[in-house]
């Protein structure tokens, strides 16, 4: 059995020890060919951080870079890889090129930006953290079963071959728009998933995706979970599907339907770019 | 005594009428000139908005057609600009290049719009919902002095004559980056403040920004207040002007210090552009 070496980096926010030792126990019944590697870095806790800049920056680099290691799977989201992704997009070597890369939410924006870069192949998946929902132990291994063994029933059930993806937590991607993170996404059918948004900053978010995507000649966008709404003073007068069916209506972006995606654990891969043979 | 006609508009969220005549009241002692016109518009209610896209944009289309109408003063913000403003664009006849328009928070993406087409003068300042504030009176008398009387105590005492400005809540303004709503900033002083959002999303909008911004010849940032930031379950680890300067820093774009705006009483006015004679 061919071992296949993964690496978690938390480029945002930090695990804790404990979350390690019960992913490590996990995969040792469930995926035996997985090695799982957590460097000290992603237990480091600075203020909101994973470490500062640089510690975050710098593990991920030398992960990145070393070419025993397979797979680099983001720990956890939160918000902090957008300060590093410069960074670390400056220091990538040759080996950073053999190398998976999975993760979502704030982790999109290194996934957006190795895409952009043809840098390794990236995917967004199940993280670490997501041990910590009540059944995340098949999400961990959801996202296992693609790193360790392209396991097609991982992926979002949508994908085809031949079609170019990308999917990304709306909030994310919005912070994306504007910037050199955002690859180009002509051609794509783009995902997009929600989570402790109001209705209006969904919508909101969504103007500026759409606007920003109109004429970039988009496949379509599918719509994953929009979960945790917090209930504002006032309905908001449409559902989140009404909403991105009228963004893509006003933009001319075909609407494709629901996407299998969210900040739950039955949360499924999807590989950017066209899926591998 | 010259007579000033100022239409009050709901692009966003409404008014109620007792605040209408709150406001009519303070001003006939105040302003006595201020003709204060509130359509039934700014009392609609669909939803979230004050009226469906089509009745805000109606609204304010015939108030800016309008010749008799000297200014648009913007009810309140919330969200709802941003799904208007192109619909409104367009319909942009001669009276709308010879008016004032007011508003703030959700209001920027008109004010944003408005000035990158160049159509009339723009000021980000006070709002007939600062009412609902404790001593919000000084607030709307403030917006009053200016639209009225251009008395220069309502500037933000920064504003210097030769400088070009431009002021937003920041959110606002990321939503708009990377959209046709966002007007080119070169050589401009941008003033940005910010209320509800946790310190990261403070800092995730602010990398948004200063990113998209980097090379744009930005004359430099000031920073407003941030105000009612949540409480998160962990500390960031640096407060809002920290924050500031360190994106400022490393996109170089001079950071100037503060900047007396912000969703308080204080909010003091910034005209885009140059302020007239």
């Amino acid at each position: 059995m061919e071992q296949v070496r993964i690496a978690i980096c938390a480029p945002s926010t930090p695990l804790n020890r404990k979350e390690a030792d019960q992913l490590i126990a996990l995969a040792s019944t469930s995926h035996p060919e997985a090695q799982l590697i957590f460097p000290d870095q992603c237990f480091a806790i600075e203020g909101h951080f994973a470490g500062n800049d640089e510690l975050r920056a710098s593990a991920f680099v030398s992960l990145a870079n070393d070419p025993s290691i397979d797979a680099i799977w983001f720990a956890r989201g939160g918000y902090g890889a957008a300060r590093i992704a410069d960074a670390i997009m400056e220091q990538m070597e040759s080996p950073a090129h053999n190398k998976d890369y999975m993760g979502y939410s704030d982790g999109g924006n290194l996934l957006g930006a190795l895409y952009k870069a043809g840098i390794g192949t990236q995917a967004h998946g199940p993280m670490p953290v997501d041990l910590r929902r009540d059944g995340g132990d098949a999400a961990v291994r959801r996202a296992l079963d693609w790193l360790v063994r392209r396991e097609r029933s991982a992926l979002e059930p949508h994908v085809e071959k031949g079609q170019k993806y990308a999917a990304f937590n709306l909030m994310t991607m919005a912070m994306m728009v504007g910037t050199p993170l955002l690859p180009d996404l002509k051609n794509h059918v783009l995902m997009i998933e929600e989570v402790s948004e109001y209705l209006y900053a969904f919508d909101r978010a969504l103007f500026n995706v759409t606007s920003h995507l109109a004429g970039q000649q988009l496949a379509g966008i599918r719509l994953g979970r929009v979960s945790e709404i917090p209930e504002n003073d006032r309905p908001f007068g449409e559902d989140a599907e009404q909403i991105t069916e009228r963004w893509c209506k006003r933009y001319d972006i075909p609407y494709l339907g629901r996407a299998d995606i969210g900040h739950d654990t039955e949360n499924k891969v999807v590989p950017f770019g066209y899926i591998p043979d």
